[in-house]
């Protein structure tokens, strides 16, 4: 089925293999008053507590040790590059760290200083450009033509890819009974990764796509089955999802991912907190994206007997200097 | 060697089968930040994970489950008393819900809605008193006198102080190799019932208490040799440890907690947002003590071979509305 995709369960087992011993298999923790409100049994899979705060560490990781598989004209790759102020970053910039070899970041001059504050303490190079698409692949390009590095994508790259399919293994182990799980999706390598790793062993385990309303390429491209990006950059708190899918991950998403669920900028802020307070755990937005769709009217309505659903907390780096979109009024 | 004490590793154990099915075992987490900057391995047992957001379910609901232990005159105790507007206030609320019995819980009537709200929650009926420690003890005995129920101490109870000592049988079985244990101090219960747990099987592993400077009354019992209670009410941000240790917990704590280490408040407030921001952890700042403890420059002293550290994460509760505290310039 799957030599079709850009990954397969060997290449996502490959992966777990490579990445097993250098990254943390995230607990599994469950929260009765989530529960409740769900009228479900709700498992987080907490990538939070994952090295750099979310799941990323695990394709770029997954990528960089992989990299032997990519020599340039028999020679080894002397740098990796990428663009993002976000998780990517800092993940890219810890994943050459490990495995020593120089990481380039292109970092629009305007990113928070707490970013890039966490991509250099992981010993990246960080490269600004301006706060533009245009500026950020040309910065890119410049910075591989002058490193002779090669670029590692964050959410289009098939080793990148494979590395968060192990997310949907573990799931598999600790979760034994799981009937359902929600992953969310900006760029769709996580929820590509884990679809494949989870419908060629257990078709019957369901896999939704979390989406904010106001990024929702996703459930556009489902709806229309045409890959359908953002028309304009989405204005989300969910700040981790505002990518479109793309080439790579739409055929997965298209074919293997049950369905699409969207969620207003309202419930990703209480689900969020919801986590915060009743969970005690940190999350991002972009993780409270997941929590609010299971708490929200449409997926309430299906069957009951979908008891056991395992959300993927994608990770929880917030700046906690800026809280006050945390004060819901309930 | 027990016997002199209001606790016995018997006594705890017993504990332990009562709550065992009823409450979490919390996780034990690790964290690279923190084990880096203390040096040494920490290892975070998650009591904020724990039902009701901090240990006190544990004595709590041993104290409330024995309740026919303590039959009045032959007759069911028909309700239970407390006072308290934190933790203890909510852990007993609950344990008396999940055992069918009234509780009474006296709350000052200045006390913040959201914890009244949180102990209405759990089926507790509110009794408001005045701000001041006669009104309290007063109306304590007027509710007792009405209801004949009896009152459960929160840290002073021979039952409850059995019921925070499971933490301590636990640590030893999920972080077997364990040296030390810290666990923040206030009436010393959960100090006292950890320390008999820990130093009954395993007398090499020390017991550390965490106390804030500001609210000193352990440390100054220590040194001293004598049960110096806190002369005024403390002004700390651990708001779970104003508290004095009592005459049940002091015998313990004078001749098994091995020392006692204060902190500052800028070092807990440093410390509860190194959790929050890096092992992504809604721990309470009386959590936090502990975490201070470990990388306070006088903990860092103590010798090199002391290599895996157990700090007591007690809760997560905090007021979401007021995070002002939580920026601390670095």
């Amino acid at each position: 089925m799957q030599s079709q995709y850009c990954v397969s369960l060997a290449s996502i087992q490959k992966a777990h293999r490579v990445i097993h011993d250098l990254v943390h298999q995230t607990p599994v923790l469950t929260n009765s008053t989530l529960d409740k409100r769900a009228e479900r049994k709700i498992f987080l899979k907490c990538e939070l507590f994952q090295k750099t705060g979310s799941f990323k560490i695990r394709g770029a990781l997954n990528a960089v040790a992989s990299l032997s598989e990519r020599r340039q004209n028999g020679k080894e790759v002397p740098a990796v590059v990428t663009h993002s102020s976000g998780n990517h970053g800092q993940a890219l910039a810890l994943a050459a760290q490990m495995q020593g070899i120089p990481s380039y970041v292109v970092v629009p001059r305007n990113a928070p200083a707490c970013k890039k504050a966490a991509i250099l303490e992981y010993g990246a190079h960080i490269v600004e450009c301006e706060p533009s698409d245009q500026s950020r692949m040309e910065t890119v390009s410049k910075v591989i033509a002058e490193t002779k590095g090669i670029q590692i994508h964050s959410n289009q790259d098939p080793l990148v890819i494979a590395g968060q399919g192990t997310i949907g293994l573990e799931i598999l182990q600790q979760v034994p009974d799981v009937q359902a799980v929600v992953v969310p999706v900006g760029g769709g390598g996580m929820v590509s990764g884990i679809t494949v790793a989870i419908k060629t062993q257990r078709p019957q385990v369901k896999v939704y796509a979390a989406e904010p309303e106001k990024a929702d390429d996703c459930y556009q491209s489902k709806q229309s089955g045409c890959l359908t990006p953002n028309r304009y950059a989405p204005v989300t708190i969910a700040d981790g999802v505002k990518t479109s899918i793309g080439e790579k991950t739409w055929p997965i998403i298209r074919d293997l991912v049950d369905d699409v669920f969207t969620v207003s900028e309202e419930e990703i802020k209480r689900a969020t907190r919801l986590m915060w307070e009743r969970a005690k755990l940190v999350i991002e937005p972009t993780a409270g994206v997941g929590i609010a769709v299971v708490l929200s009217p449409r997926f309430r309505n299906l069957p009951g007997n979908l008891r056991n659903v395992c959300v993927v907390l994608c990770g929880g780096n917030v700046d906690l200097d800026s809280l006050e979109w945390l004060k819901v009024t309930e």
